[in-house]
């Protein structure tokens, strides 16, 4: 009898925005590790990395492309993560250039205390990317783990709405976004970055966290946002937007448990549940865009 | 040779925000009309006015809900808004309660100097309208007009990524969104309302214009949002936020034809082009959602 506990899935998150030097892989790794520990020390238990993050971003040529890459779970970059992650009890999301035989990925791994949980591969690529990467093969996984159920997505992947929705869709509480946003469209003035409210108006109509790890300054002239945030499944940010510039750690104590309690808005509505998939099946017949531009 | 001619498509755009009075539908109507030629004074060629614009939003009964709603295009508020299209040569999108044989509606109808174009029917039910009306059964047309191709969309409807989507794949340059947004989720210090961004991001990653009308005041103790906004396909606003609780109208001159030129955002990436059905495809698996809240 007595007092009801409320039913608590109680995680501090981390989202490290740090600035990797292009090609410094050894420096990028250590640094990175350096602010996982950091952020360990303080409490987090899931903690968010940048998009390729040990690499750099800006690859001028394939084969530099090829030489920063690694294969996964096994090369030094994801066994060092796995390493810290074992020793500090963590879960440790974070983008790397991955290598598959020939083929390159822009990927982000998962992984915990257990070890190696998964990877998820950039599904949408931006611009020159398109380049030197293969585009992602492996749909949305969503990661089921002791914290919570956890999903990857990285950068441009947000620009797409299905993209979040298919992660809602097979029950993921948290979306980290493992990213290197750049300044586009340009910033509105008294707005935040367009990117934030992509993150925010995802985590609203799908009801999941997002913590998004955004790395900052300028690479082969090629300007990075900062602007990390972290957002409760009502939208709003729990923590940020970090700066724009400087290398920063944010934090906020998630209740993995309200991005289900919450999936019900009302009696009536519950929006996972109010989609009309007999209507959306109209999408299908309009997936050849019946015009040009 | 000389100079090129920038091609255009130039569309004055109005968003009239005003509030209904609950069953006064002759007087509703009459108001809207007016705040119409105001417009079309002003030069406007496209208006919007919010959802159950003639009506008022909050019924008690289905009775009720009933006695207010019209057939469409023959009862007399279409016949009004469509002479007054005619008169003044302009294109007008409007919410209204439809009533079809025994069934009831949440619509909206768009009319224009040519006369009757066409209805959109509210295809997700926000709360108790699910105790009055039939979910919307004719998915999400766009209209071929002159002056652009149009489509509209209904209040809660902008909450599903899927709405936007569609009207978007089907080639709208510019939706119309005819709502009464209550509220919800309550609105965070120094942020606009979560419906605002809703707007704004569907603009961003549709590349569309959105011209979004709400309604002010409270009505049987349900108070009302206003904010109403016009946004171009970056996704920032051309025009509003309008107060929270005044009647008042907001003009932009939109050039529709850029909803076209912009679908493409550099040599490699066309957004639209840009989703991968193949890996969407995963969402028609999960669309009976594999776990229960």
């Amino acid at each position: 009898m007595g007092k009801k506990t409320k039913q608590e899935s109680l995680v501090k998150v981390a989202v490290i925005q740090m600035e990797p030097e292009f090609g410094e892989k050894d420096r990028n790794v250590k640094k990175g590790v350096d602010y996982i520990n950091e952020a360990a020390d303080n409490g987090a238990q899931l903690i968010v990395l940048p998009e390729l993050v040990n690499s750099g971003y800006v690859f001028s040529t394939r084969k530099e492309a090829f030489s920063l890459a690694e294969p996964i779970p096994d090369g030094e970059t994801t066994r060092l993560w796995i390493e810290t992650a074992q020793k500090r009890g963590v879960y440790i999301s974070a983008g790397i250039a991955e290598k598959e035989g020939g083929r390159l990925y822009n990927s982000s791994v998962l992984v915990g205390p257990e070890g190696y949980i998964g990877t998820y591969r950039k599904v949408h690529l931006w611009y020159e990317e398109k380049l030197f990467f293969e585009p992602g093969n492996l749909g949305f996984p969503v990661f089921h783990t002791p914290i919570g159920r956890i999903a990857m997505i990285i950068c441009y992947d947000g620009w797409f709405p299905e993209s979040w929705r298919i992660c809602a869709l097979k029950g993921a509480d948290i979306v980290c976004v493992n990213t290197n946003w750049v300044p586009a469209p340009s910033k509105a003035e008294g707005d935040k970055p367009m990117a934030n409210y992509l993150c925010m108006t995802a985590a609203h109509s799908n009801v999941i966290f997002v913590a998004a790890a955004d790395r900052v300054g300028t690479e082969r002239e090629q300007p990075f946002l900062g602007c990390s945030i972290i957002v409760a499944p009502t939208g709003w940010l729990l923590a940020g937007p970090a700066s724009s510039d400087l290398e920063e750690i944010l934090y906020a104590d998630c209740n993995l448990a309200d991005a289900r309690r919450a999936k019900s808005w009302n009696k009536l509505n519950a929006p996972l549940k109010d989609r009309r998939k007999d209507v959306y099946d109209e999408m299908l017949g309009v997936q050849d865009i019946p015009f040009a531009w």
